[in-house]
């Protein structure tokens, strides 16, 4: 049984993040009370259908009145529109905390907008699928999955307030700073993405005939790639948009390592790609060590 | 239950593909007798632990002696050698057939090697996972997998007759011709094996803080990679050796897009990111509709 941390909780954004952390806070009676919204009409009347929340607030604004934890779970680009809206309805000594992929961004976004007297704690969860959306969310996606907070320059009780609320959801919590964080999250996330839209893209680019059989014969590779593809396009643009240079950085380390191998590949220098070969398999083995395999 | 197309099989090379088959035919009662070896001695030992084939001879020529049908289950650089060896051991009117992954190399390196009375058809099953060897293989891997032949120019009653045997393994049999074979797996599976293989090798390079933090955070995309990255070292050097041609082809037109989406990261041109990130959704739901997601 967890302790409650924050009696009355606010979720804006109900996306596969926003709605999962909605069910396990139900399910795990994380708060008292859980406000929710959405800019989108659609998805507020699907969070009705779906029960999600005790209330369902038609703006930002009214969700949070009166909340002790606002949790912002919308595309890194909305950030700082919902933190300028949000401003002047919330309660002093409120934390409001985010759920983004990149931190800087939500630094330079969304803390100069709060009022004084309030918490703004970044996190983000490690944890997601290609499905997006209110009905896409599940009470267990955080578990066992980690769930990173970037303590910056708070109270040290706020952040462990928010650290212990995390882990109430199921959740590894761990520390970052935010530079290393957007460096990390560049390459484990951001440049896998960026990689894997580019080469389902230019498989779509083929003639009819060809793309068809991409398709068909997806099972060789190419399918893993198309499941990150599917992921959710505007969250990603973002993405792309607000850490830009860590994944530019990345890119450049990246296309260094292709065009290594492509010349191998050229010149037929087989000794050259058996090595390498050889040693990203030790990385496998090492996610498989310490348990982050599915 | 399967009619017996072939009475006597030999299969060289216990690998994940060799060992595979060699249990579907035992399981399936394809054959009434398998044959089996390795040029590895570890290997042909497990195959005695594991049971697999009904003799596990010390050659390849010594394996296909009196075989109606011999598979060539080796990396694609190992199958001249193999062809060489073999070839005077070979009964008149047997059927030769491979499993690897490039099929222009197969058509270059096997059929002038054989002796004009015994046929050759390339095969090319798109099955697999990322572990190899002999203890990795399993009887269903086939099962609703397609299964290419590439008919060339044997007599269509020879190529029947492979089809039917490895319809026999709960593969989809299709054909194909072998320059669009080696064309649409550059897209399909070597290109993504390519790609994989280098950001993983990336991630690898860096200091080891980060390199750790890239294992432990890996949930977030990277990990598909690492599967992928995980893959046999020797056939996958072998695969790029032998299908360059179509490999630098298609990194020509991936690296075009990827340095499009670089420009667009750069100059924060959020619409073109959002249009392919929306596009490349449509193939993940091509692919479910037909059946051959996981």
């Amino acid at each position: 049984m967890s302790e409650i941390i924050f009696r009355k909780i606010a979720v804006i954004g109900l996306g596969l993040i926003g709605s999962s952390l909605v069910r396990v806070v139900k399910e795990a009676k994380l708060a008292d009370e859980i406000s929710v919204t959405d800019t989108n009409e659609d998805v507020r009347a699907k969070a009705v259908r779906l029960g999600l929340g005790d209330r369902i607030a038609a703006t930002a604004r009214e969700a949070v009145e009166d909340a002790d934890l606002v949790v912002l779970a919308v595309p890194v680009g909305a950030m700082e529109v919902v933190a300028k809206e949000i401003s002047p309805a919330l309660k002093p000594g409120a934390v409001v905390i985010d759920t983004g992929s990149t931190k800087g961004s939500v630094m330079r976004d969304v803390r100069p907008h709060l009022p004084d007297e309030t918490h703004f704690v970044p996190t983000h969860p490690i944890a997601g699928t290609e499905y997006s959306g209110p009905e896409a969310g599940f009470s267990t996606l955080f578990r066992d999955r980690y769930w990173i907070v970037l303590p910056e320059d708070n109270p040290p009780e706020v952040v462990e307030r928010v650290r212990v609320f995390l882990a109430g959801t199921g959740a590894l919590v761990e520390d970052m700073t935010v530079e290393y964080h957007d460096r990390v999250l560049a390459i484990t996330s951001h440049l896998p993405h960026l990689i894997a839209y580019t080469i389902v893209g230019t498989a779509f680019d083929f003639e009819q005939q060809i793309r068809n059989d991409v398709i068909r014969f997806s099972a060789s590779g190419f399918r893993d790639f198309t499941r990150i593809a599917a992921s959710d396009p505007v969250m990603w643009r973002d993405v792309f948009l607000n850490n830009s240079d860590a994944v530019l950085e990345m890119l450049g380390r990246f296309n260094e390592d292709l065009s290594y191998l492509q010349r191998a590949i050229r010149w037929k220098e087989g000794e050259k790609l058996e090595e390498l070969f050889s040693r990203t398999r030790e990385i496998r083995n090492r996610i498989k060590d310490i348990g982050q395999l599915d």
